[in-house]
């Protein structure tokens, strides 16, 4: 079965008419094909936000999706252009670390190096392979083109470095490493990470703000003001009730989080 | 037969890939589904903006269209999620009243609390209802799934308290409800609400603004600067002609209009 | 066969709900069209960097593209709103230059006012043209009406004034004519307009700036911080690595770009 839905993410705003021209693309290629919009937000050349709402977006698609992915600042470079298949779907983008975080701890079936010219927009141009590379790749794919006619197979692909959270006993450090639209602090601390610590008895401060305990939801802050809760990517988020955290509190990404916190009674 | 039409208006932005999240959920039900942005612009938290969008946009989709409206600082809470059925179209959101403006002085079919939450993403976060509620709703709509099934019938929804425009024999006054990306300032009168005053004796007032007469379009503004027409949503609107009038003058919403006219001669 | 994909190029913003019911009305009519948006980020009332946009964007779509352009500002005047039929693809939007760039040395098969107010919606205001002329029209053009069926033949178009480049033996000037969502300067300098100067020669200022050669891709900025590329349109673009061209230099669209350049050696 060919795959007909592809999602599109990448850092080219929505003032120019690019992400519409990939569209165009596509179309052309192939006039069954879907395409949604993931995010044309992403901070120019920002590949950890790219990255993120790549990971955090894909489960919610249907088996079989392609999602392309362009933030691509070496474009025109040696840098490989890229399909992975894992765990049934497909993800096509630059090898610069962008596609990474979508296929860690997953099951990957193989990687492709996309340097069959023959599926390429000619003249292929030094700076939109979005347009010249991935648009009509992601088309000939969702067609039935079989991947390893794309081009090569090859071995591994350059990893985005996640930033680990540091771990002792009773603490937690982590770090702001996306803020959304409503100024909302996503922080890299998993649910998971918070192992056996009681979520009323945290301690969170992140720049001058300290939060105590984690909240259910945004509501929490009608009597708190700030809340702590975790977000619908399963993410340690800390949100400013009908205001916007980041304007209020200056917090930017990249700044640590510490958390601290008392073993839970079981 | 199933409505295959679903709209989105939210206050999530476009810079965050929420809406494409809800659009993966959506079409991971029901592939067939054709979903299209109403807005994604909405302020953070404003009903009166999403409640003013939805009612006057949903009247130029075609008849069995699934609107969907999240715009939902209450998520979490025990507000309800709703889904109304009025002439013919669904509207889906929180019952905080951000559907009640499109729902006005129209036949309504039902009102359904969505508690079924088979029909509900699993696990069903606090923070997220726009994935984990609504848009599977509408999916499951949109195949078929009668309203019946998605809850239970409850008899009425919060109204968003509408601004009156008050009428004296020869003044209304009303005030600034929605500003639009051209700095349109546009008004609470209906063309209804000036009734017998002739359009080319009213003298209307906004801030330290004064115009006077009404015009057909925006271009007399090439030579009076400033307009107020019936815009195309049927309401009062002060246009800036090539400029923008939320930037010029500094009026913002809730900013009172005084209208002023003399009796039409019959 | 009837054509089912539609562009959209607009100064609507994202914000407001203008372009969702554009394609309510689409949808009403023909619920196969495709309806992609272009560009609604287009500068209010900017009409070369609407033209510019469609031009550069429509060659990228298949042939029998119906292409939609609003940037109306004489919207409700005696402004024609034209349908052009040129090389096998179609064009909407008002007589104004829009549309002017994109059937520019191309073969024109007919030009049509659309007057034949059938085929508009009822009533049709005087301040939305793109909801109740432009979007049905497009609509029923893609059901497979023809177009002499949608108005009357006209001879010819408004055209707009595209700033030409001056050329003496080894010099050339330009200006800056569209900026792009990087603070990439984007000029009105072809690639076929540099002739015989060798690129590796080329002196190019714009405002302070001085730039020496033409670079093959943005990357070579990481040594040269500002580089000069032939970009994805085919124009003469200045770009600064990893950065935003026009906040850190301060030039505008407008401005006077400066080359000179030695002959090639053949």
């Amino acid at each position: 079965m060919a795959a007909t839905l592809i999602t599109l993410t990448t850092d080219f705003g929505t003032k120019d008419p690019f992400v519409g021209i990939m569209k165009g693309v596509i179309l052309g290629i192939n006039p069954q094909a879907q395409v949604i919009d993931l995010s044309h937000g992403i901070p120019p050349q920002d590949l950890m936000a790219a990255a993120l709402v790549l990971c955090h977006s894909a489960p919610f698609f249907p088996r079989g999706t392609i999602h392309v992915a362009v933030v691509d600042p070496g474009v025109g470079t040696q840098r490989r252009p890229l399909l992975i298949e894992s765990e049934g779907n497909f993800f096509i983008g630059p090898d610069n670390g962008v596609l990474s975080l979508a296929v860690e701890g997953k099951k990957t079936s193989q990687i492709i190096d996309l340097c069959h010219d023959r599926y390429h927009l000619k003249p292929t141009s030094a700076t939109f392979h979005g347009r010249d590379i991935f648009a009509p790749v992601a088309a000939y794919l969702s067609l039935g083109v079989p991947p390893q006619d794309l081009g090569t197979k090859v071995n591994g692909l350059t990893e985005f470095p996640w930033p680990e959270v540091i771990k002792n006993e009773r603490t937690l450090q982590g770090q702001v490493v996306y803020i959304d639209h409503f100024g909302n602090l996503i922080t890299n601390v998993r649910r998971q990470d918070l192992g056996a610590l009681a979520p009323e008895t945290l301690r969170i401060s992140v720049g001058e703000l300290i939060l105590r305990g984690l909240s259910h939801s945004y509501n929490a802050g009608e009597e708190k003001g700030y809340v702590a809760v975790i977000n619908s990517w399963g993410l340690l988020e800390i949100s400013l009730f009908k205001g916007n955290a980041q304007l209020a509190c200056g917090v930017k990404v990249g700044d640590r989080v510490q958390i601290q916190g008392g073993q839970q009674v079981s």
